[in-house]
């Protein structure tokens, strides 16, 4: 063998001057901000990998100050069970983090970390993008679990004219909706089966159509076309109520969409600094 | 714009299950591990990425814990200016991490955390793996500092006849010579200039030659052909002494070989638990 045959290789995306993002969770496996957030960092030219890091519960509290103390990691994605755990360690809270009592993002900045909620903000952006008005309109939502309570609050956050909230759990609603109210003063809260003619956005933030692909939040065979409908089910991409929506020709906003425009703006907040 | 437009994408190289490996140091910007060590570990079909990790040297001890914590974190890799205060931090030590020591490499095992110092057995791997034998061999050295010392000692380990050592640091070219001495008491050490024609293996470990690509640790213009000539520099990649050996129809090892070595070596130690 001689010299030549043996050159070491190397990997082009990871290297000592990059810098690092990571997701801190428990578990680990099935999140996939590693690969779409790494994505959108290097698509914008940026020299970063974002990683999953598992802590263990019962040491997340000692092991997060030595995380962020990583000097050169610029950022957190935070997710499940940490969310309202990590908001101790963030200096500087964002509105919807304040709403929530929970943080998805925190950024490394000269003046410390900031933290901010991002859960809804993914949902407003997607609506947003596709030039449906937010600020005014009557908006009917299904689900105020983890996802949707986060996405009533940040769309309470750009001033509908009205928002109708239906969740089987109606303790659950009963909580949200006070917590809106006493948040959004002006803001009309009904707890109720949204109806679509009185509606301008009809919303899907439950898990129905994710397991039953036939199934869908709504009775209804025929939507008003001047609705817009969006369905955060992620898998089917479309699902029923889409469909119906579609055949109806409303505008539809897919579970991808949101993810996309959650994406942008976590990249965002995470290279703001 | 149609909900198609807007897919988020991926890469293919991180994701929720890959296994983390960091390189640990002060500064980081220079390593190389990330890229080589990533490649290698890619190329063994390990969904798994080496990232750099800049500690500040003031709060090493208090965070070196934390990071090796980190469940998804199978083994880091030690470097400047860590590679004696890591040694503590591993429970069981190799036998270089004994003689010099220092660790280079940590894994973590069933048993707890193993730490070996990789920084010379590279150095003796590339040599076997072009069938120089070692053991029993008179062996020339040029160069004492941090590398060329943990070459002494790994190649001592190996029973060699003898080994001559070289180096303007006569301080430090004694110490080692007591160390090896005391660790080795049955082989031959000397301080001395080596005679080409009384050894079999010339290294050197000396940074001559990085600077000035004319300059040679030897005066001769013809070495032995019988000669095994080693030199640790990487660049230029054909040193002046590399080519004076090739010009003697010596076997010629080249600095990019030890680090070839070396990669294999380290990811052989991280990946075997």
């Amino acid at each position: 063998m001689k010299a030549d045959d043996f050159i070491p290789t190397s990997v082009p995306y990871v290297s000592g001057r990059t810098r690092l993002f990571g997701i801190v969770g428990h578990p680990i496996e099935q999140v996939r901000s590693p690969a779409f957030v790494t994505a959108e960092l290097s698509r914008r030219g940026r020299d970063a990998v974002l990683v999953p890091i598992h802590l263990p519960s019962d040491r997340f509290e000692e092991l997060m100050p030595a995380i962020m103390a990583v000097e050169n990691l610029d950022g957190l994605i935070i997710t499940i069970p940490y969310k309202a755990r990590a908001t101790r360690f963030a200096h500087d809270l964002g509105r919807q983090a304040r709403l929530t009592g929970t943080v998805s993002v925190m950024a490394k900045t000269r003046a410390g970390w900031r933290g901010e909620m991002f859960d809804g903000i993914g949902c407003a952006a997607a609506i947003r993008r596709r030039n449906v008005a937010i600020t005014g309109s009557r908006i009917g939502l299904y689900g105020v679990g983890g996802a949707g309570s986060a996405i009533a609050l940040a769309l309470a956050s750009e001033n509908p004219r009205s928002l109708t909230i239906r969740d089987p759990d109606s303790a659950r609603c009963e909580m949200i909706t006070s917590q809106l109210r006493k948040a959004f003063p002006y803001l009309a809260v009904t707890q109720a089966v949204p109806i679509p003619d009185e509606i301008d956005i009809l919303i899907n933030a439950s898990p129905v159509g994710m397991l039953d692909p036939a199934a869908s939040v709504i009775r209804d065979q025929r939507l008003p076309s001047r609705l817009a409908v969006m369905d955060i089910v992620m898998a089917p991409d479309r699902t029923r109520l889409l469909q119906i929506a579609e055949g109806s020709g409303c505008i539809t906003i897919y579970g991808r969409e949101m993810l996309g425009s959650q994406i942008e703006a976590v990249t965002d907040y995470l290279t703001e600094n």
